[in-house]
């Protein structure tokens, strides 16, 4: 389980360019990326988002700079861009406008002295500096970064796949551990609190998000963890993840506690619908070829699902793309017809929720290669029945 | 160490009126909050922020509604303020547009038909929902939801101060564990990784950051933590904290290891500028009294420092507000007239950083009442002379 090698500065230089090429392509004076994966991806600077303004400029043409707090140059200058001379790291005071900073950048875009007209920000910019930013550049129309960064951030290279899998694999182990330990008389909290511990001590940067639910909980979409104390004869609902090197596992993985008496497993219904779920996940990631639209993933589990009549109770996408956030581009949604290109990774998620009963969600992360659909996450679909 | 009692429902129906008032009072048409430190403030509800749009609609008039993905139905109704029935949970199915809804509602607040002229949009939403809201509001003019909620949110009440407490508490005693256990022959990272677990035992939600720079890295304001093996005869700074129930701890404590051996200590040089640090903070804390201007507080922390002769040396703030953000208002800096009221709570961090050879910095949270300030952390600011 060693760390997959580090992405090599000089990737982080073909992004830059990459990025700068589909500014001046866009139209664009320039694109501003704030703290957050577009940052990462493209400078391999981490940082926190925070009230000061960070921020990645890069203009239709000329140097990328990057303006940090000053307190901030150290470990700017440290990041794979700032270490490898990209980008120039310009720090502003506690007590300078840095927002208007950045705008002087961007206004020298305008080789004739007018303004400029159109500048993108990313997504995740906080609307603290969106507004600010806008009073500054008073004639600019701003648009999504995503409208720059996406295309490329949405298909992956060999290095960022390998730090995929390298999470989805650690993240199969803990599940693994958690179905083979106590369950029954613990609370979800607590079962949420070692699955945390675990992703860490698999190597995880962090444990961004634990969902146990147990029980009729099982059947809320995005419930957490609660004070619910897990009993026999129940199921339970484990989707785990956050980020390992950057890159993000998100796995889903159905456990029923029988606390030893087999008249304690599944009823009819449940083994019902959780066969109808897995079929469903392994169908579409049979389905998730490239040239294949996202939406006809979708469709696919789906179509599975309402063929056995829960339609109804698939209540939300097929999956989400993922990478350096846990959710990204690719949607596998209805209405998106993006045809998947190798290099794409995305989750494949189908579940059913009887509400008050009991749900089942199954969930692995898909990477679409031009040989099909392989599946990062190696544990198997399987429900895992136990003592608990 | 039990957890403080739950800040009780009421109190959210309080603040949500109390938002109101402010929007009527500010001419606003709404506020529109995304998921974050004021939606939990309003609602008590906790959320990822994701791209699907999460939003709670404080109009001038009528009844709060909480716009959610169908998915987060059952925890948005979970919440305090939606289980008390404080908020309409109004939910969004996948392929619905969530933000022509919200301006829907928006614009039902503009009595004559006519576009409402000016909203509010809380500080931490995305980009990516501010210009989609800028959109579908094509007249509306955008301010910050802190001219807002900063005003409510900048007093904190005796539930709220329990919680910080609380937080300060168990991080005083993480600081505790660290300086007690080994730590020469370690690396940083290993460190890092303790401290965040030992946060987490100790109550904390999370483990926001763990900044642990050793030797010339002490010198680096925002370093975090490296594969810096730690030696005897360095100082470290351990800068660390994260939410409990919420609200956010953040310590700053100086350890320095010797390896047992008495020759190992420090030199003069870091006494000298460890004894201003700590008269900058002890002084500054005392300064913290109801009326005082937060920039008093940091030029009281900054008279210190360069008297010493270090007054370059001190590069950031000598603080910031602290509550359900790590970062948040009043800001302790050159510049903040804010005068200090009771109930207030904020870090007080002086700092000298010699490049290249050292640095220190200690910091408290502190609150103003109006007996004065009281420190929350009760670990003594001494430097934490260790074997290691």
């Amino acid at each position: 389980m060693a760390a997959p090698p580090a992405i090599p500065a000089a990737r982080f230089g073909e992004r830059l360019e990459a990025a700068q090429g589909r500014v001046a392509e866009r139209g664009l004076a320039a694109l501003l990326v704030g703290v957050g994966p577009d940052l990462r991806y493209l400078t391999g600077y981490r940082a926190m988002p925070l009230e000061r303004l960070t921020m990645l400029v890069v203009p239709r043409t000329g140097p990328y700079r990057l303006v940090v707090p000053r307190l901030e140059r150290t470990p700017a200058g440290r990041s794979p861009a700032g270490e490898a001379g990209l980008v120039e790291i310009v720090a502003w005071d506690e007590t300078d406008d840095a927002h208007a900073l950045v705008a002087s950048f961007v206004n020298a875009t305008a080789a004739d002295g007018a303004s400029p007209a159109r500048v993108a920000v990313s997504d995740t910019l906080w609307a603290l500096h969106v507004l600010r930013l806008q009073a500054e550049l008073p004639n600019a129309v701003m648009e999504l970064g995503s409208t720059v960064t996406s295309d490329l951030r949405i298909v992956k290279d060999e290095a960022e796949i390998a730090f995929l899998r390298a999470a989805a694999e650690a993240a199969d182990r803990v599940i693994g551990q958690i179905a083979a330990g106590r369950l029954i008389g613990r609370t979800e909290h607590d079962v949420a609190i070692e699955v945390r511990d675990r992703l860490i001590a698999e190597g995880h940067d962090d444990a961004d998000f634990a969902i146990v639910a147990s029980g009729p909980n099982s059947a809320s979409t995005h419930h957490e963890a609660s004070d619910r104390v897990i009993a026999a004869g129940e199921p339970i609902v484990l989707d785990i993840g956050g980020p390992l090197g950057g890159y993000c596992s998100d796995i889903t993985r159905m456990v029923w506690v029988t606390g030893g008496n087999p008249a304690n497993g599944p009823d009819a219904e449940f083994r019902r619908i959780f066969d109808l779920v897995r079929d469903a996940a392994s169908e579409a990631t049979s389905a998730a070829r490239p040239g294949v639209a996202a939406e006809r993933v979708d469709a696919v589990a789906r179509g599975i699902i309402e063929a056995g009549g829960y339609g109804e109770r698939f209540i939300h996408r097929t999956g989400h793309g993922i990478g350096l956030e846990g959710h990204e581009e690719p949607y596998v949604v209805a209405g998106n017809p993006t045809p998947l290109r190798a290099g794409m990774a995305f989750s494949i998620e189908p579940g059913i929720y009887l509400d008050g009963r009991y749900g089942v969600r199954l969930e692995d992360i898909v990477v679409c290669t031009a040989d099909g659909p392989v599946a990062l996450n190696r544990a198997p679909l399987d429900l895992l029945v136990v003592d608990g």
